[in-house]
């Protein structure tokens, strides 16, 4: 049971997003684990948090793009799942939970939120999948299908025409800054080939240890590819800690 | 537009497992790109291949299972994951189209026949997942997810119980046999700990070079392990080439 302040508070962000989805599971959408832990331990209130949901959010998600791309676009298998990896990468799915405010409406303990819980990436883009999943099991996948086009239609357009790259360095430098100090420099390890058919291979370096390499037409790209390389060892060596 | 006898081979495929689904497309998720390119070269025919289909009725698989297992079973997030890779690995997927007969009724290139396709486990896991994208296409989500379960709920129950445990070992041996003509060794690099609290790192190799290494309560877990790190590896490879 919700009570009359929460009520209030999910009928205004279901208000605000346009979501017919039952109240209980918005609410239960945005809850974070931090939040129902919290409960728990002060013996308060046992709520289950949306980590579930998100699981289930996450195949909603991945059905609704696939069956877009499958219907609207006449794309190559390869290309389809390109574009899917892109459309439903944590970075976008972040920038749209932000235009919904879902950092304004989230429930999280007292730590995450004091040191940022509200903003955080990974937060917000797990409860968007949460609130899909709160809309999938209210009104199945019709809705949840008008759902994702409605807040991710745009994305899929630049992605399909090639436009949206993910900017890779900078998440690198955010990542390094944050958890080391330090910033990470790029040196290019090969420029050869004619003008028209120049290759670039190019290394990320932390305080000078190699993290990652990248290869590609620009120098640009290579950088992009290394960085990428690097977020995915980090992100690896982060989750073991 | 199918033939005489392209239609009633796909009438009987789907009359003996049960399909209501649009006829076109049951041929289509039949057809395997080795196929489709055949007959493009000699100019015959142009086909769509199964391949896009595949893509979709990955992603109606993930569903359907995700959907199943948050709504009959109480499982956290990771068990979750776990089981439902498990259940759409392509070692079940597989067994399951053989069940299906998938191998009698499938399109193939002769090159593709000839070199044993029919019962290779990639295409005929392929086959299956384009076969429930043709039912999803044709009645929508809710007769795919009871299609799944009709299918997939034996390994189902059968993961929830923690009793399907993919043999990585007898697949690395396959593959290694095929692709190298030898088999891998197993090394225990680690046996530490008290009787109750024993910890195992096992190393793989083969040819005398280390393929992978697995850490476990007991040798045969660590063993699995290393071998799975090693499929992993050589998958990769293989892509690459």
């Amino acid at each position: 049971m919700l009570s009359a302040e929460e009520e209030k508070l999910i009928e205004k962000f279901c208000r605000i997003n346009g979501i017919e989805a039952d109240r209980e599971l918005v609410f239960r959408a945005l809850c974070h684990s931090s939040f129902t832990n919290e409960l728990a331990q002060n013996g308060e209130r046992t709520l289950e948090s949306n980590e579930r949901m998100e699981f289930l959010g996450d195949a909603v998600l991945e059905l609704s793009l696939a069956k877009t791309l499958y219907n609207e676009y006449y794309l190559t298998e390869g290309e389809m799942s390109k574009i899917r990896a892109m459309v439903g990468s944590e970075k976008v799915l972040s920038s749209v939970a932000k235009t919904m405010r879902i950092g304004d409406f989230i429930f999280l303990g007292k730590g995450e939120r004091q040191t940022g819980g509200a903003e955080r990436d990974s937060i917000l883009a797990d409860a968007f999948e949460a609130v899909l999943a709160a809309i999938f099991l209210t009104g199945g996948l019709g809705v949840s299908v008008e759902f994702v086009q409605s807040k991710l239609s745009d994305y899929i357009e630049r992605a399909v025409e090639g436009e949206l790259i993910l900017d890779y360095k900078t998440s690198l430098q955010e990542l390094t800054q944050a958890r080391f100090g330090s910033r990470p420099l790029y040196e290019t390890l090969l420029d050869e080939g004619p003008p028209q058919e120049k290759w670039f291979k190019v290394g990320v370096f932390l305080d000078g240890s190699l993290m990652g390499e990248g290869e590609g037409r620009t120098k640009k790209a290579a950088e992009q590819l290394a960085a990428k390389h690097a977020l995915e060892i980090l992100k690896k060596s982060g989750a073991k800690k």
